[in-house]
């Protein structure tokens, strides 16, 4: 199994688990963060880049391996991922390093060459 | 002198001192910051978006200031920068709260009403 | 002005601003927010106490200004207080100590001895 | 071996070698770490549940892990866990809920349907 | 008064107000803390450079004023708090950089030209 | 193969995809990041020390582990490895203890008995 559908299966399996566990500030705030992508003002491409930055520069995989996907369903090309990554590095510094490599791990399932 | 002005004042002051202290690695590091805004794959616009929405999260009141500037003259609107402050906040959670009322006393010089 | 009268008027007048800027994901967050310190399964003491630890670690004044108000509110007496402010500071470690002290200097307003 | 017996066996060897190591203010801050969750004017169900929260919005799932048994252990009921980690998702926001799915997870281990 | 002086007259104040209010965890945590920057294998020099990144890659203007003095007392010169201070920001990234402002305005104080 | 191989063997095909991406921004960082811990003001062993205990206070294994080989490599010895363990637990508090757990994991290879 890759990388990504490793993260797709765990990630099913325990929203569930979180989503029927019946807490109702719970299972607003992930429609909340649902919708906080969906398009309005901003388009969901640059969306999903917000998305994926802030989760580089807080620096957890997960949420990086997730916005990277939808990132790329939104037409994020190799080249706008590379300026986006460059973005979170500066910002964040010498420790995203290993969140980038993780990145550029799950880009090669994505995008391969 | 607004908080605005105030800002651009004690920035000017304090990186004209880093600036000229001589360490190379300072230097280069901040034309590496100033080279990751300027257009690539992405426009400015979004490039501007990405700092601002990652300033937010690590809830730095300064680089907040300064990427809302970046972002009006890069020409973000109104209801762009609420869609972007609304994805630090979801992303970042109640404790960036502080900043998103920061940013919109900002905003508030930057877009009178 | 006392540092606490201070931080209600301003933290009203930019709340006043973020809820009245129509962006309905920030009002509903607000809402959630509000929500996730009402009597549940906790009580409203062990919430804000909950509150005030998480705002301690994330190091932000202006929250734990807010959550020391609302657990004196909520009966938290000067002594868990410190108890939960020690446990604090052994999750977060010196750097937390500042507001470690800015906690001490509300609680000065808060608890007059 | 399930997840709780890898922690508690990992975490037990490890200790061992840092205490063994010699340097007195590690074993002085272990010492203070623990006494920090002993009963005082807060009772230690409630200083566990402040463990918890500050591991999540910290985003360590060893430390997520090791809160959620001892919580158990002290009574904390299934609804009042997830009182608490909705504060903590509130706080901490959607960065958070990777470390809500691993505490899910470990409950599910704790507290078998 | 200069911000050196403002900064030690708040902090004397306030370590006071903690350390008398008699809770015996949070004492004894502060004396761990001031025993890590005595000698032992590693001279105090190096000790307080240490406690200076730390505080600058975790963004505390109050540490990274008291490790700056601390620094300055053990013979730390402007070259090496340059490159001290250049690994932070390497590390940190640039949201470090509004703290490197404020390092260099208190060396400013400290190391006059 | 033992955790310093998988971590070099990782790192080494990561680091090649990064920098044969041809993004010029990400490039010069990597160098940047490199010329941080080139003599300077302060010795290798120094610099060594200040990327440890900043990558430990920020708590990334990753970065705690190529550390720790360098400062080995720069002649750092064990109880100079637990002084500067112990300023980072001190400042970063019981939150960085399973990456002290980590650091002592990896010493356990890199300084047999």
């Amino acid at each position: 199994m890759s990388k990504i559908e490793q993260f797709h299966s765990y990630r099913e399996k325990m929203n569930q688990k979180i989503l029927s566990c019946g807490h109702l500030g719970m299972t607003r705030f992930f429609n909340l963060d649902a919708a906080a992508y969906r398009e309005g003002a901003l388009p969901v491409k640059t969306l999903e880049l917000l998305g994926l930055v802030a989760s580089t520069v807080l620096r957890c995989n997960e949420c990086i391996t997730y916005h990277l996907i939808k990132c790329k369903d939104a037409g994020v090309t190799r080249e706008e991922f590379y300026d986006a990554l460059n973005v979170a590095v500066i910002v964040g510094g010498s420790i995203t390093i290993p969140h980038i490599r993780h990145a550029f791990e799950i880009l090669g399932e994505l995008l391969p060459e």
